[in-house]
């Protein structure tokens, strides 16, 4: 998109922000999710006759066709509300299955997942992560999908499967070939539609103080003898951790812009209030220097962060996800634990009412403590940084 | 008490905690206060049957009779459940009223009011702090008692009165003497029935995900010319900031105490995970040094705020609060920033778990984030240590 | 410059680092500054040879003519040897003595003090902090400079005035009209040769453990009557400040990226120092994880630190350093911070060999803890980042 | 030691610190160790006379017989200035020599270098680190003593063995069992007198810009065939690591309580600075909340850190060393991190002033980064308490 068409959209998404998102938002909270369905369906209508629909995607399969970084540009707007990436239905997780669907689907899939999911019609899922497997090492997994005639037949525990209830189909990854040396080659990703026999949603797990509703919501899944056709393998079988890989540079882009986007928005709320709220008769809380390294140490983060993030997202668009892994690995730990402080400074500013629900830093401050843990942990990550600078020293662990 | 006997003391406690509080515990946290107050009254009950009811309180007023230091250990015992201390009658804020009304309190105070508060019959609330004033200067206040014949004639808002639902009586703070120079002479401390006329409890402010119910629950109040008796004022006129002093030694010492619970059953936790998660069959969460780091970190921070705890309660009970001002403020806010850090890592260490609600972290991670505001924020704190520091060397400010 | 072209430039100057600068260092610091005047001679006359000269001097003044990117992009590569600038001669204080006279001095001052000093021939310094003043508030001085006839009078005792010994003449920073209101407006920038008399180099200040020496020296000044003609007055009566402040943005982009220069050659020593180091035989340093926190966590600030001051040289080539304060302060204290855990973790990396003065890791740690002093503290900065925020908030601190 | 009597003796000495030390300390570093030698025996001898020789030694020994936490107590007095400890005869690495050969030593041994060295009549160092072996891993060591009829043979090269230049004897750890299974069972302590044919210092290391003298240097030594009689063996061959690990309790209390005395100094001064520092005319640096949070927190550490090292004292008196390895880890590791931010806390508010060796904090900043580094470095103690901890927990690593 020409820079200054670019600029203006990025414009008009933040005008959209503030009139149409943020009252919004405060509904859903006050009245659930599926209370809300209806007036979320109605902004997204106006989102599609506005042109700003799935803007991730390309223009042949009826997105904008943004690159990678001015997509971040627009999750770093968006990004500011719980509900505003779901507006244009760039939202996680069911993003990052259209972008597997459309890499590595067949016709058959398109046609019957991936349409319905661009139009807006259905949600879906991703199944991976396990209750009693460490998510710091995905390949170790217990949920077997073992191929019989033209059908798999799938087993195992998942839980943490976000957005599940009111899903039309899960992305499950499953050890399909556990006799594979290689034990990156053992599992794959297989669709399973949700009212499959045997698919199971055994309870939403309560996180953070919510139970969880639609969209907004964590799952336990039991997978029972679920039968699915061999068509619904999504690319080879043993293909389902390089699959996971190729998604994990734009995901993670996408997750650091929109923590970006939260940070901006605590931020602005730190700053309104430091400035605004009186100690003594005109004597204001940003008067004073404990209050003032809180805002400038947080705003020297977030620029940073926001530059790391574009530059790895310029990185990732010219030479591929391969060659930028360690930065990639770097903007999501960084990026996360400046969430972290921006989050908890502004609740701090705030108070009381920062403990309150009547504000959104609650629930950022609750729910994006997992930004630290999903998406590979930051030990994880700082681990996997260090390993591959260590290699070009000669270092091999 | 003897050494022996009080070593005993503890270990008791601690059983008693394992056996009867932490089933307890999670009945209430899933069927909410009300619903659970029969069985909190027999577990109450067997507490006043063991003779551990109200520890904290003297013997002459049928409590253990524990010094500070002693109480401290025990509250570091039971606070590592949110029901602990209920369940001995020595919570926050009725522990405080109590403390107020045994020290300040009239006798037809004491025969109406504490009476049945020790007794367990009633619980109480403490209505402070203002939405719109901020809660770091506290002198700064809207609520009046304007004194008409033999009544004072309250009007004002308060919030975060904690526990207000279902208490009989409110302590609250209000401006008697809006004239008096000497800021801190303003204002008094007042008995008001929770039953009075114009006593409106306006609504439960929703805290962290949880509406809030019963003693787990801060309320927004208005005070619409509410008539109470000139006998129930506390002390004297204008002494509402000086009773406060008074009692804030003691008070701080409890929440520390507390939190080093809390802190001590978190670490617990999260080296029970580290040794017993395995990442790969045969290797431990534990080996690993990012995970050694926090273990090792944590426990060197609780063992420091533990003992300075212990330090200040000495020095509070040979020398009284005032005297101990600078160490009072110092475990305020050290201990506040150990349980974040405790809490945190211990969350991060149970990954998904950690953000669940089905284990207690949650919980702590999401409440006890109140500790660096309430009872003076850190920066208040760290302001007033440092003052009271170079004030030796010759530096007021 | 052409993209390509500066991209070689940038690769040819990193060679010259090792093949010419390194080894010079190393007797420089074996032999003392005077004792190596010499060898600096001949390595300058390569660096005049090859065209590399002056780089940050626009090309009519007989330099490269770099904009501020680029030749930021040149002090990262350079700053990573003490001596690196000064072979280009680009080091402080004369690059920013050389940018004071381009812009502001007379036909008289640039043919006596400018022309010998873009030549190589002569160093300068700027003398400006005092002893018994507070640097954080720089208009707060002692130092006066008398008009008397065509003549200044100077008196004054200042410290700090980095590489005096040697030097041929100092700017100095005196207050000229201490009667105007306006106290950003008192003080004027004079240019006083050293051999003047009544120039009393009072003692070279021994700093972190080194006696100082030549350009490596910090000296305390007197100036007793020192007498001066006018027109050694730079720029108007008063304007002292404001050709300080013309001076900052560029000043603080120089340090900031000499700084990254440091931070890059530490961080390659600690990452071939894990990769190298033996535990036990066949076990690496690099292979444990607190050692691997570091490699990540200071590539990720290094980055970030990097990414912030080319953004920041670009808003000041675009828009001023006046629009860009908010940036000039950011870059300021979060460099200065990076630096500090970067040579603070590859010293401990190289335990006792970092303490030792056998690797330039000890002179970093001590001589760069500067770094949060001078040019404004980290605590200056930070309250004034804030301060420009807020102001945006309508709060005008 | 009575209570009373121990209070007024600890008076004594800071008065003693005031009057006798700080002076003679100024003196030292002007004009060097040996140029001072004469000074500082007047100020021993005055010690002496004063009965406070050798307080850490019981008196059988000519000591004060002090227990642990009482020499605790003193160390934290005497640390304060880099030459308190060697004043009082109980400074590293004498005092930990002198407590091997009371425990270990055979009547010879005592004889002949203890009864010298208790009375001050010569100095000892301890020789163990190697240059070209990790110090984190204290078994792999290079260092062979070969038996040869009554002899043993030497062979090795250390480094970092302080105070050798002017010492008598050093006890130098050497592998006289390679071939024992046991790693932990091949090394044993022999005394080596400095004059020894082979005994080759080959230089004082320069440190952090100090080039070393006397019992401030810290030594590069060659053990070329150095032939020692087999009764200069400590304790049974291979014991080197048992006799070490009984130091080690001993040993990190007193560098611990040392750091404290360098703590209470740098806070000290930079209480005094922020309180008579001004920014502008009645306006103090103190006054500043930047400045009040580095007073309040770095006064909570260093209470938190002397509260854990005493009680650490009383456990191992109580327990012995073995029972307290956690304990002593976490003080270790705790300490010096508290050390470091303390001083680096005090340097920043001198500004300029502080990075000078006009005063102490310098020194302290620059000699005390090793603090983090010997006697284990931070991340070995963080994972040993860690792996301690866990083994509680059903972990053995």
């Amino acid at each position: 998109m020409k820079k200054n068409q670019f600029k203006s959209l990025k414009q008009d998404i933040k005008s959209f922000l503030k009139k149409d998102i943020y009252g919004l938002e405060k509904k859903v909270f006050n009245n659930g999710w599926h209370a809300s369905l209806n007036d979320l369906e109605k902004t997204r209508d106006k989102v599609k006759s506005l042109g700003y629909w799935i803007p991730q995607i390309p223009k042949k399969y009826g997105g904008m066709g943004l690159n990678l970084i001015e997509f971040g540009q627009l999750s770093a707007i968006l990004g500011a509300s719980p509900i505003g990436l779901y507006l244009f239905n760039c939202q996680a997780p069911d993003a990052g299955n259209m972008e597997v669907l459309i890499e590595f689907g067949t016709t058959y899939q398109k046609d019957t997942f991936l349409k319905p999911l661009l139009a807006g019609k259905i949600r879906s899922c991703f199944s991976m992560t396990e209750p009693t497997f460490a998510g710091s090492n995905p390949v170790y997994m217990g949920t077997t999908a073992v191929k019989k005639d033209n059908s798999y037949i799938l087993n195992g525990n998942k839980w943490f499967t976000s957005s599940a209830e009111g899903a039309s189909f899960a992305i499950v990854m499953a050890i399909t070939n556990p006799d594979v040396e290689n034990k990156y080659l053992r599992a794959s990703q297989i669709i399973v539609p949700c009212n499959s026999k045997g698919f199971q949603l055994v309870r939403k797990i309560p996180v953070m103080g919510d139970k969880g509703e639609g969209y907004f919501s964590h799952s336990e899944i039991k997978y029972n003898n679920v039968k699915v056709l061999t068509k619904n393998l999504i690319g080879e079988e043993g293909s389902g951790f390089r699959i996971a890989q190729s998604r994990l540079g734009h995901g993670r882009v996408h997750h650091c812009m929109r923590w970006i986007g939260i940070c901006e928005r605590s931020f602005n709320m730190m700053c309104e209030r430091a400035a605004k709220r009186e100690l003594t008769p005109g004597k204001f809380l940003g008067e004073k220097q404990l209050i003032q390294k809180m805002i400038a140490e947080r705003r020297a983060e977030i620029n940073a962060a926001k530059l790391m993030v574009l530059d790895t997202a310029n990185k990732i668009d010219k030479f591929g996800s391969k060659d930028s892994k360690i930065e990639i690995s770097i903007i999501k730990f960084y990026c996360a634990n400046v969430l972290k402080r921006v989050v908890d400074d502004a609740v701090q500013i705030h108070g009381g009412l920062g403990m309150s629900d009547d504000i959104i830093l609650s629930h950022f401050y609750r729910h994006e403590r997992a930004a630290r843990i999903y998406d590979g942990a930051d030990e994880v990550h700082i681990s996997s940084v260090a390993k591959g600078i260590l290699s070009n020293y000669g270092l091999k662990i």
